[in-house]
């Protein structure tokens, strides 16, 4: 059964003084009188993580009974930082069914009231704990993936600098035209250079923000003029470290080919996307995955102003997670609100897109390991786009980019020590409680081709230390640790053999 | 699309030293090898409160990646303690859309790891804040529900002692054949009357154990001998002050019309079922809810032997979560394995039912605010059940059962003030953190006709205490404080007037 959007709600995101619940029944509220509905057949609710933000459980039946839906059936879902998205997609399924014909899915988060060190180390809990142990928090991973992105598309730091600079650039400046977003105000490249270092070489601007607030969606199988045309859903490994591939999140390209199979269209045919940029180099890597651009070529596209909201492919029209901010459990929903304002063509006359048929949201849970991408479309929209295609997009063979095998979470036993190569690595300025300031933390591949997490306590300065380049590989206190091969443990080593 | 169960599993409930994922992975890996699958098109995993039990957050993808599933879409489900049950039926509509083949079902808590206080703590936060923040604690108010049961019925406090009793020693009974239940050893009525009492007047052994387990299932498009037939969920008010009834759950008796009614069954077709036993008395209100008897004569059933394991309408032929076990998020999913072990003819010689050809699971999430029901039935079964039926249930009106105007959720200001009626009330003995034991609670109806949370700080004896007597209700640093009405009260109450 096809499944239709018949109403949309959001509160501003930002700082709120507002509880969680009263957002949330803003939210819902705008959504259902949007959808002429006062009643539905039941409620999907995505939040991240109440139990710690709030301190409440069984959050579903509080809601449903602050709306005034008591009775109606209330489930909450989560997949971590993709739970707005999840929770749509998990109602997308029960309209889908036929059992249901109105739904409501409701997504928010309270954050802001906590300190930022406590609302850091719960929003790190996402991270698989043989990574978290190490003090890694969600910056310093994006930061060791954003290095490696560099290295292996030859950017130069400076390079890097600039193409990050520009994803927040371009993202403010649309958040100024939305005026649901939290930041509305345009940054330039002096006030990006001089946002505090969050963990080499991630600044604060290339940081989604912590934010407070809610978004909600009525799903209907009564038709409407927007139309869910496909959801996709995957996976990856929990720990960073166990991937084969640091530049690209398989857990995107599994989603997106599901989703481009379900809506039998190929990236080519999207018009406009939201893609998730926690992290401004994220936004990037999503446009590759999503199969917009080639690998290593997504920054350049930015770098051309494809992306720009007057460009061919705008991306984040609604200034993304960047510039609208990031209350996580909201976050992916809020993505699809913003496809359905630009398909309905009620984004405004300054950020309304001129091509606005087809749109996709893109919505990254953890750290690029419970993805989801969700395509919806104007239902009257002129269906010449498919004639003559097959599902599998042109020019971007699925088989090509995804991992065929894919690694098994394993952590060897007995530990592997000697001599590794530094894959990449990142120097974290705003550590988790119970860790030092500054925190070199990197991934080390062994001879034996596994690739450990492990920590530089002996931290001097990260220019010391060179992708690429040889380390030694020990373990103390029970963590991996690796320090730059000197010129006497390289004697050693070669003595050794 | 019609759907069925290709495979089950479960560990064995207690207390267990293996961490979350291992023993969630061996109840998945039981199902899949139970489905002859390696794969499923998704997961869906319940957990009630994975956050502070265990101190994870993502714990979808943890478990993907744990189980060798890496890659495959994972999505966490939760509605309080009927998260397992809530987790099914979202996974029994992903695959009745026709999108999904084969899905994992995957449920599971780690709870016994922790202090028994710190637990409790953490259970008690599924109740509604405003009743929370008196020190009401689950068994706290299903205590208070257990005396106006006897009180609306007539039972002596001696005659529901003894039928209490009852429910826990034919529990225990049955938990004797199970091999996966916590507790496998028959008790006695001098053993329960001996156990120490939780809160006036239920006792420990009125109460499921907190316990370790995890249970799994695979719901699959392709037919199989079993088939799930109907499914249905209804949430409550979040606060129980809030609620007309206090000895029925409204969320049970709307969940079980909608199973009923997509089963095309009526009260009278099920031939056994397993029925949310939290509390021992929960067990008699669910067999009223969901029409086997009538209000306030499913203590006499118990009484005449009917839901014993020969008895006509078989109870919680398992040993229910009192005598199986209690692992919050996996109890719902347990109670479905059961019913497909009895369906299949798998429960084992003394187990095994006669007639087990259609069987009802019944979950309660919260105080009883987010309730599932969910009907199995054998495939090949003879439907001469449904000839000449209606799916409205014989003897049975919902009309007549359900509440027809569910009150909205709304605390009264100015605070309500002067002399009420103690509508019931509980001396809880075994009180959270930071609250002097014993803690008398009570439900007291103003004269307005709000019904409010109360407590009695001067406490003396329960015995003082009657329900239905009068009492004045003040406020004192702001929660509100009842006590017995005294002579000098009275009169002073009567010189106002």
């Amino acid at each position: 059964m096809d499944v239709y959007i018949s109403g949309i709600g959001m509160t501003k995101f930002g700082r709120s003084k507002e509880s969680l619940e009263t957002m949330m029944a803003e939210a819902a509220s705008s959504a259902l009188k949007d959808a002429h509905l006062e009643r539905v057949d039941a409620i999907y609710i995505g939040v991240m993580n109440v139990e710690e933000f709030v301190g409440d459980s069984n959050v579903a039946t509080l809601l449903a009974d602050t709306l005034g839906l008591t009775g109606v059936p209330s489930t909450r879902v989560e997949t971590a930082s993709s739970t707005g998205a999840g929770a749509f997609e998990t109602a997308f399924y029960a309209v889908a069914s036929g059992h249901l014909k109105h739904v409501l899915v409701l997504a928010g988060e309270k954050m802001t009231h906590l300190p930022t060190a406590k609302a850091t180390r719960i929003l790190s809990e996402v991270i698989d704990r043989s990574e978290r142990r190490y003090g890694a928090t969600m910056p310093a991973l994006a930061a060791m993936i954003a290095q490696k992105y560099s290295r292996e598309f030859n950017l130069s730091p400076m390079k890097l600098e600039d193409i990050l600079a520009q994803v927040a650039i371009k993202n403010h400046s649309n958040g100024c035209l939305n005026p649901y977003a939290q930041f509305r105000k345009m940054i330039t490249k002096q006030d990006y250079l001089k946002s505090q270092m969050v963990s080499y070489p991630l600044r604060l601007y290339d940081c989604a923000p912590i934010t407070d607030g809610a978004s909600a969606m009525i799903l209907t199988s009564h038709p409407t003029p927007v139309k869910v045309s496909g959801v996709g859903h995957a996976t990856d490994t929990a720990a960073v470290a166990h991937r084969t591939f640091f530049t690209s999140f398989n857990s995107t390209k599994e989603a997106a080919q599901k989703a481009y199979a379900m809506a039998e269209l190929k990236p080519a045919d999207i018009q406009f996307a939201e893609v998730h940029d926690a992290f401004t180099l994220f936004e990037i890597i999503g446009t590759e995955d999503l199969g917009f651009f080639a690998a290593g070529e997504g920054w350049r596209a930015l770098d051309e102003g494809v992306t720009q909201l007057r460009g061919s492919l705008p991306i984040n029209p609604s200034g993304g997670l960047k510039a609208r901010g990031h209350p996580v459990g909201a976050s992916g929903l809020a993505q699809l609100v913003e496809i359905v304002y630009q398909l309905r063509g009620e984004a405004g006359k300054e950020r309304q897109l001129e091509r606005a048929e087809i749109g996709l949201a893109h919505s990254i849970g953890g750290l690029g390991n419970n993805n989801l991408v969700t395509i919806l479309e104007r239902a009257d929209r002129k269906k010449t786009l498919k004639a003559g295609t097959s599902p599998s997009p042109e020019g971007w063979s699925p088989d090509d980019r995804c991992e065929e095998s894919i690694p098994k979470r394993s952590i060897p036993s007995p530990p592997l020590m000697g001599v590794g190569t530094l894959e990449t690595f990142t120097t974290l300025y705003a550590v988790p409680e119970g860790f030092r300031s500054p925190l070199t933390l990197g991934l080390v591949r062994t001879k034996e081709g596994a690739v450990v997490m492990a920590c530089n306590p002996d931290y001097r300065s990260p220019s010391e230390l060179r992708m690429g380049g040889k380390v030694s590989l020990n373990t103390r206190e029970g963590l991996y640790v690796f320090e730059k091969l000197s010129f006497w443990n390289r004697l050693m080593h070669w003595l050794k053999k």
